[in-house]
């Protein structure tokens, strides 16, 4: 019998393994969260740049011994045109050197060649003038948006073939609004995120790796545990993408209906409550701002003990 | 009686009555599209820029006399990393210098404050590190990908209000594929698409300029004409952003259910079939490689008087 591939999905699975934590840190930097302390105080493009480098460094070395990924967003370096991403490609650089797996949040969605951009430009490699190709934005995983139908997905699912990368698709989102097109109601189909949650199962099965789950996987907010439950169903290999903890209003025992019987097959995501723990309580009253990477850490820990208690009080949870 | 604000639609409005014309370039470079002579040839980044620069400048030069409007396609220029958002803004600046309107193609979508770091990294200001604002990449429109319900819609139109900016909302894709989603029947409320389509039209009334149309439109393909037709019906004052003419096989007589009565209503866009004219009949027989933003010139004249021709025979353009 042939086994399957070692895949990134497997990486990704291992990392979890290893650090007993299916949490991860979304690094969604703000100027006007940021300490003084790393901010500078210019009216310059660059000066914002430096900061979130500096900024997403301290996060990154003080949790990375404890998370198996980080999650960045891409919005908030993108608004800060070419000098936003570098930033990005410098904080997905770090994040890669300590050996995490990097998770780029951007919901990108085109079609034909214009997906195909945009699936060399964050997984693959691009054309350059000489001919030869190189890497660009080199992340690990993208989140798309399947809007346009499965021509939108499949270039980047190409990618995902031949330079080992996994892509997560948006099935139901954690906004209060997710409902007004994602659960609309097909006859003989169920609603709108099932019919995207069938074809997520059907596309991933070619991209199971030897942990049993595969490098398509899924975005299911914290914040609707009666759908990921349904979800979790339909979709049984694929890895979900759990954002909407914390912040959004998700608890941890929101999320256990994300996970398989195995205890495995999520990632739980959370950003502000985690990079910016420093100005909140209870780790304002124990950590200085300048200290605020120290703070990251005690709530990424916190986090994974919640999340870990819940999914052991299921009897879920491999340790 | 209160007369309605000036907007962007109506400077859009005014660009194409003023020209006579309601077709548009497509300004999306490709590194092997891009003649020799245009292309350089190391194997840095910064070659890809400079060659981007180049070439987009030769034909937003050509055409800025003949079309009211140019369409960038995010994804070609972002596949290059903090390079390709150089190109990106430096062709930006360069089309609104020569009085076009900028249409970005970029299918945004997220909630909360991350749908508002892209509005305002796109049509707004971004925060710096001494608290002021600045516009970064300012485009006059965006598209955006309606998945996840008005709450990623929003903050969009929040900065069209304070900024006078437009966004082109994805109800109808031209790709065979579109159909997937967008055409889900929900029992009461026809398609997916008529769902999204009617959500426009009512977000869109708050924006209606003098001209009668609105800053909120939708992006209709030019491949699905019976589709676009009961479009029309639903979204009466919104513009039409028409993709997929020629290269995806969008004839001149498929758009005209795209405008209304008045002759107005949409702006159709084409892209390979305009910028690389000068690879393929007629126009490789007349123009050499070196001239190629003079065939994209003859190209985007031919398109022009195509369009114009089936909106004549239809007597629907008011001339």
């Amino acid at each position: 019998m042939a086994e399957a591939k070692t895949n990134i999905a497997d990486r990704l699975l291992g990392l979890i393994r290893g650090k007993q934590n299916p949490c991860i840190v979304g690094l969604d930097p703000r100027i006007d969260f940021i300490p003084d302390c790393m901010r500078g105080d210019d009216d310059s493009f660059e000066a914002v740049r430096d900061a979130f480098i500096r900024f997403n460094t301290k996060i990154i070395d003080a949790v990375c011994d404890i998370v198996p990924a980080v999650k960045l967003q891409m919005a908030f370096y993108e608004q800060y045109g070419s000098h936003g991403l570098e930033a990005f490609r410098e904080t997905a650089r770090r994040a890669r050197e300590k050996g995490l797996i990097v998770i780029e949040d951007a919901k990108r969605n085109d079609i034909g060649s214009t997906a195909e951009a945009y699936a060399n430009g964050h997984l693959g490699e691009v054309r350059l003038s000489d001919g030869s190709y190189k890497p660009s934005l080199d992340v690990d995983f993208i989140t798309v948006t399947p809007y346009l139908g499965s021509d939108g997905i499949e270039p980047f699912v190409e990618v995902c073939r031949k330079r080992d990368k996994g892509i997560l698709i948006l099935v139901k989102t954690s906004n209060p609004s997710s409902g007004e097109l994602q659960d609309k109601i097909v006859p003989g189909e169920g609603s709108i995120y099932e019919v995207v949650a069938r074809y997520v199962a059907e596309v991933g099965e070619d991209f199971v790796g030897n942990r049993g789950y595969s490098a398509v996987g899924a975005v299911v907010g914290a914040t609707y545990p009666a759908e990921a439950a349904r979800l979790r169903e339909i979709m049984k290999r694929n890895i979900f993408l759990v954002p909407g903890y914390g912040a959004q209003g998700g608890e941890a025992q929101d999320v256990v209906p994300c996970f398989n019987e195995d205890g495995l097959g999520a990632v739980v995501s959370s950003s502000r409550g985690i990079i910016y723990a420093y100005s909140r309580k209870p780790y304002c009253d124990e950590f200085s701002a300048q200290e605020f990477h120290l703070a990251s850490r005690q709530a990424a820990i916190d986090m994974r003990d919640s999340v870990c208690d819940a999914l052991k009080m299921n009897e879920k949870l491999p340790r």
